[in-house]
């Protein structure tokens, strides 16, 4: 079920980890994303693990089930690696453009939710595209968020002119999308027909442009119902909640969810869709793009767990903020591979790191904000909290 | 007038509570069920209250008159007893999905008060169903409601369109009607002619899907006029104030309100419309289903009962506030007695216990938002004190 290609033989070979390579940068940048991402580094040696000089590095196991084990990430160690450093010399944008399709006549509240965690983790500018009755109520949110109100839905459009409006809102947003880093697609979107025809070409827009595509709420509808809108495609994450996982094994694999083998059942799914990586949301996200297969379930606290399980299950817009996360450091992950001069790390999926990275945040925020409001606490208070958790990992004064 | 169907004759006879008895889970449950609701349960001798465990089982006796003798719930007791616990297990939506049925073009406060105090006591998902004009202002305050803009007022609809547009409503309501644990029918509803008829028609629906409904404000008023939309629906709640009170006392018993035999009134008042349950807010909120009556008057310390009484009397929306906390509570007793293994438990009637838990916290936000704004106190800071309150009565953590 697994690929063990992120594992090159050499590991394995003794005579390849002397003491001069074991110390090197490379050698330990090669071992920290091994050992976030594959199952299989928990066959390395132990004594690899004392080459690092950081204890972060090292791999926590984590087994689910005795038939099913899923490794824990080091989901710290990847947060701390991904996130850019702050640099007075870069300029505006430069630490991540995101743009969230999503915001209809009945739903704002998800599309602010996530453009606005967008900031909270640290990109530079995000902006919401969403139909114009949204625009106004979300531009209200926030005077941080660049609004765009240029979809539209079945009532506001002719039959007549449904071809012409179509092509305009393609155009339109086709002129902004080489400045994303990645877009999420989903949140607020609703289910008018017209409106989901026109995100479907924005959706093969994105992916000709090369550019990652986060897919959560509403767009899991859309995509579960015309697969081929990310069917291969290695830039494509899904961070689908239980009854939208459910849906989609359904659809895909033509079968029930198998709780007792979620993992190879999670992989299966990766596959039959083409590569892409997907999410699922629960106790434990479980991640994998149907190569590796990881988990992410640590709490900063264990005394926080149940506060937080219960924020993270039960408050569906923290789904939005997840998602939002997922496509920062999906781009901050690719961002670092891409520019990394060690050519093996690019043989790792930056998407699994972005969604280890996201996930970890979302925890560590629920667990701080349940702490502070207990039982009231809603999702503006997790947001409030994105900043304090990815500092208290990765400082920014570091 | 008092129905003691609740204290079967068992409870009477010293033979029935051996020491055994007297310290099981069953017993301790029934006896701070009848405890917190029944007034007969003062006739229980003292020695049975020595087996429970903890001192806030204990009823408290506050007589109002000589003649008119109402015992005080043990509303803390009921506040632990019906709140879910925290369950890392839960999905979205499980600790209650609550909708709010008002907003129009001149009132928007109201239902947003309504509707986020319902996510601050800890429901999951908060809708509000209002007009077009109400929704993108009810929005704005918040983007952590779901809000539909789906009524309509006489003026946005010609005569010739009122039955197709009234039945287009229902089915867009009724499409989401199955999914509520509860609906507060009356914040901001405002009196157009045409939008009452609809909400009638919505009201006739939960009714029928046997949907618990609180009945506030403007619904009131609707009501008033139209008894048939709740005469005889046990799931119905009413949570009139001084003037809505003196106004249904008037059609109802055609009789003016008698504050020598206040309880009594109530009580007449609630078996006239068939048993649904009504709580008379005031100095003591008392509650009553037609079969039992109690009140709640505690606050959470002496020194604070004069500010406390003044926001209670003064502030108008801080009814709206009690409302929707009375309808989580309610879906929430309601759930708990479902569920419980006890099947003597049923007997209790849920509403009784949401009204009892609703007021109880609705109290003590008050009285810590006095204590911290003094004069100045207004609707917001009283929610922003709804999950203290809860957390003091029920830590979440436990």
């Amino acid at each position: 079920m697994r690929n063990h290609s992120h594992c090159p033989h050499a590991w394995r070979n003794p005579q390849h980890r002397g003491r001069m390579w074991a110390a090197s940068p490379a050698f330990r940048r090669r071992l920290f994303l091994l050992r976030s991402l594959s199952p299989c580094a928990a066959a390395l040696p132990n004594n690899t693990s004392s080459s690092s000089s950081s204890p972060s590095t090292f791999i926590r196991l984590n087994a689910m089930a005795a038939s099913d084990p899923v490794y824990e990430a080091d989901a710290e160690a990847v947060v701390r690696r991904i996130t850019p450093p702050l640099d007075r010399a870069r300029h505006k944008g430069q630490a991540g453009k995101i743009a969230v399709i999503g915001g209809c006549r009945e739903y704002t509240g998800a599309p602010y939710f996530a453009a606005i965690s967008a900031l909270k983790v640290g990109a530079d500018l995000s902006h919401v595209f969403c139909t114009r009755d949204a625009a106004t109520v979300i531009k209200s949110y926030s005077p941080e968020l660049i609004v765009h109100p240029i979809l539209e839905e079945s009532y506001s459009v002719s039959d007549g002119e449904r071809e012409s409006v179509s092509s305009r809102i393609l155009t339109e947003v086709a002129k902004w999308m080489e400045r994303f880093d990645c877009i999420v697609v989903g949140p607020g979107l609703g289910r008018d027909s017209f409106l989901l025809d026109c995100v479907s070409n924005i959706m093969r827009h994105a992916r000709q442009a090369n550019i990652p595509t986060v897919v959560d709420g509403d767009g899991l509808f859309l995509i579960t119902n015309n697969l081929s809108l990310v069917e291969g495609n290695s830039l494509a994450i899904l961070t689908p909640n239980v009854y939208e996982y459910k849906r989609l094994v359904q659809k895909v694999l033509n079968c029930e969810v198998n709780e007792e083998n979620a993992s190879e059942q999670l992989t299966a799914l990766c596959q039959k869709i083409g590569g892409i990586t997907i999410m699922q949301k629960g106790k434990a996200d479980i991640i994998s793009d149907g190569k590796t297969v990881t988990q992410v379930s640590t709490f900063g606290s264990p005394r926080r767990c149940g506060g937080q399980g219960d924020i993270l299950s039960g408050r569906f817009v923290a789904n939005v903020v997840l998602s939002v996360s997922f496509c920062i450091f999906a781009s901050w992950a690719r961002h670092f591979l891409l520019t990394n001069e060690y050519p093996t790390d690019k043989s790792v999926n930056p998407m699994m790191l972005g969604c280890i990275a996201g996930s970890l945040l979302l925890r560590k925020a629920a667990s701080h904000a349940f702490e502070k409001n207990k039982r009231s606490t809603i999702t503006t208070d997790i947001i409030e909290f994105l900043g304090k958790s990815l500092e208290d990992i990765c400082p920014a004064g570091h």
